[in-house]
């Protein structure tokens, strides 16, 4: 999670493309080439290369893996998975459908929704595929993700209000069988598996500009290979999957001020936006720009989900057991930025997020002092949750019952939850229009013909940080991709000549 | 405010413009063509005529007016305007830019601001050059608009918290001379002194295809004219000034889904976002798409301002002296759509806009239950709002302290502030993205050659409607409106053999 160096600074515009009657020779040719070797990348190429199309990943790294192989690895999958099975989840298609339907929430494109839910089972055989394994076991307590070689968590809204109402719950999030981060084992099964396909990876690789034909066609790209500029043609199509645009500094400010509050960008140094903007240059529309994953992870430990989020205003605004992005994003837009944690002494654990303790008080009078709430305000928020509290029940956000218990045991204490005074990391959820097959699409509605994109570089299975689970964006970019990757090798090839 | 009729009913798609080289011949041949005439259309066209340029404005409707002319007419004008002086309102242009600057919220253009509060002074000095009479008196009341024919009203933010703290708070919203709405006042005088100026006016004309060059430069219009489709040449350029899209339900839909939820739309049958398509198909970029003023105006009375306004939760979330679409941008943000006004039997009057009253008990504890709001809730909020109103503060929300005291005449009673349940009436802000010049930027940020817009075609002074003000709409139109119409009259004419 690097900051691009000042030189790499880019800016926000479109990338014009380049016409192809400028081409004088190429470096090379292909059926398919696959801009960025995260997850959608790996999954396009793999089906492009399995489809019998001759591919090509271009890297920007000195090895595939982006933000994917940063991250910890869960995947989306439901609909009655064997690890499901194993610990007695008796999850359906049906039921998976209900819940992602409504945690996906209004913004989501509902094709994109269905398939990916109709297509779940087939999605993890894919993964199995490749040799990525997944371990029988469950991982109990509420975690961000499991710190052992465990398998399946609960990694999104399922079990929260009002979510918990649409569907039976269940647990989605599938993290493959890795101590800790399991993300860049998923790479390195990718990898070798396109290799086995005979499918061909060039690292070190930057691709800024597309080669359009006559036509308004996308027929390859200009790479920078060793500091040389060449064009490589693509005869069935490009696939963009390079990614969002967290570490493009002009594209949030200009797009998602909300994100420009965050301070800590999850992605890698390819999340610049390169693909969204050379797709926006032959055309494609780019949507939901605004829109991110923010996320303050207060928990765990554990108990800090029995503690209460409170804004400056001493009111609490969510229930606490959401998932973690969407807490964050009520901080940010229903408390404008600025919350607190309050856990009593019973409920306090260490957390990794490294919250600022902003003050500990033997009564709850003193913290609300403390924090400058408005008398009676805090007061009021903690006696009114407490009485409820004893009963196990939270009438005013419905947190589920297992996280409700009274906070009467002092010292009381505040995290700052803030946006700005804790870890508030993001990434972007916006990118360019597609189909569910990965053609972009212009603002008109139109395919931009030749052109693919998958993963963060387009708008995905979610566009709303208020409505995000862990797992969708591995998830959701590894099936799009491979949709990608599928349609662009059933693409007619362009005649050479033309 | 009336339904587009269903064959009428537009997409949200981009128009794709006509190819000059099709065109076979002239309807006629203009410097400027202006296209819509309401306040902006009517301000390009006077400047531009001003200029010397020959001017025609092409109108749907039988006669100009717009959205304008259903609205009531306040224009946002300060800097020390003769009728503030004559008031005893001492503003200056830093006083005024210090508090739009705050208001219209980190999502306007700084320069757009800076240009307006410059030369609000002239600006004034324009509508009186057409004969628009402002009478030396202010209406005290906080009104919607003043329903005399009054002029000087405070009508957005500037004495709410937390904008009272930017700059000194002065009214800005003039009123023409004319009992009740005075928008049609204004229409009339721009008819008047365009005529008089020697431009033409082809009412009951629609526009809805632009006409392109080969070299991408717009050079004029494909209007219907009793059901004949006829080419307009425009030398210098077009000016788009068509209004916003809330009459395009498909647009709603797609660009701004909290206005979809919004009742009533604000705005005249052409609002139906004509000109944003027609801009957008020659490559002007469309921006702020998904913000929109949203207002249920709950006061007049002034008295229910001195009521408070609570969520489902019982809890209250912005002083409810803010500009009424603030609050209303609330209510949809902070408590998801649905809020009370809680008023006593001294605060409580007949309000215009017909709300339900879903509750009147006689005392807090009844009335918390009957609107289903978790126990204790409704209680705390009013008797901590109460304890500090005897001292005439609201620590909590900072409402200021003329609208503070202390809520304790029973019977209570609730109106149904809630989205979908009273009148919330809304129109939108986001639209084409322009220079303060009126030039329509790609989203490249080019200039798309010789096509402007200006008013709520555009993206203009505000573009939120936490961050709007009455006047704003009026006032932003006409005066950048004005400079589009001295742009484009500045813009050298094509050779028409080109």
């Amino acid at each position: 999670m690097s900051e691009p160096t000042v030189s790499e600074q880019p800016t926000h515009l479109p990338s014009r493309p380049r016409e192809l009657a400028q081409i004088e020779k190429w470096w090379g040719e292909f059926d398919v080439i696959v801009v960025g070797f995260g997850v959608a990348g790996g999954a396009a190429a793999i089906e492009a290369a399995r489809a019998g199309a001759s591919t090509l990943i271009l890297e920007r790294a000195t090895r595939g893996g982006g933000a994917t192989a940063m991250s910890e690895g869960t995947i989306y999958f439901g609909g009655g998975t064997r690890v499901q099975k194993a610990n007695g989840f008796d999850d359906s298609m049906e039921n998976m459908l209900a819940h992602v339907k409504a945690a996906a929430g209004p913004t989501a494109d509902p094709e994109k929704v269905r398939l990916y839910c109709e297509n779940s089972l087939d999605h993890f055989a894919f993964f199995e595929s490749l040799g990525v394994e997944f371990k029988d076991t469950y991982f109990e307590e509420k975690v961000i993700f499991p710190p052992t070689d465990d398998c399946l968590i609960f990694s999104g809204n399922e079990q929260s209000y009002p979510f918990s109402d649409e569907a039976i719950p269940m647990p989605r999030g599938h993290k493959p069988k890795k101590e800790g981060s399991a993300g860049g084992y998923i790479i390195e099964r990718m990898i070798a598996t396109f290799t086995e396909l005979g499918g061909t990876i060039q690292n070190e690789t930057r691709v800024e500009t597309l080669i359009r034909d006559g036509h308004g066609r996308v027929v390859g790209v200009i790479a920078t290979i060793e500091g040389e500029e060449v064009a490589i043609r693509a005869r069935r199509g490009v696939v963009l999957t390079t990614g969002g645009f967290i570490m493009n500094r002009a594209m949030v400010e200009r797009y998602a001020p909300d994100l420009a509050k965050c301070n800590f960008p999850i992605g890698s140094e390819g999340c610049d936006g390169s693909g969204i903007r050379m797709g926006m240059g032959v055309g494609g529309a780019a949507i939901n720009m605004s829109e991110g994953l923010m996320t303050t992870p207060f928990f765990p430990p554990v108990g800090h989900i029995k503690g209460i989020v409170v804004s400056q205003q001493g009111q609490r605004f969510i229930n606490e057991d959401c998932y973690h992005g969407r807490v964050t994003d009520a901080i940010m837009k229903k408390a404008d930025g600025v919350a607190y944690l309050i856990v009593d002494d019973e409920t306090y654990g260490q957390s990794m997020g490294g919250y600022k303790m902003v003050a500990v008080e033997e009564t709850i009078e003193e913290l609300e002092k403390s924090l400058d709430i408005p008398e009676g305000q805090l007061v009021h928020t903690l006696s009114a949750y407490n009485r409820f509290a004893k009963e196990g029940v939270d009438p005013v956000f419905h947190k589920a019952a297992k996280y409700v218990t009274p906070l009467d045991h002092p010292p009381y204490a505040a995290l700052d939850l803030s946006a700005g005074k804790s870890v508030w990391a993001a990434f972007t959820l916006g990118g360019l229009d597609t189909r569910p097959t990965g053609e972009v699409l212009t603002v008109d509605g139109e395919i931009v013909p030749g052109l693919y994109a998958a993963g963060r570089a387009s708008a995905g299975l979610t566009r709303s940080g208020s409505h995000y689970a862990s797992g969708m964006s591995i998830g959701g970019g590894s099936f799009f991709g491979r949709m990608a990757g599928k349609s662009v090798a059933a693409n007619p090839a362009v005649d050479e000549s033309s």
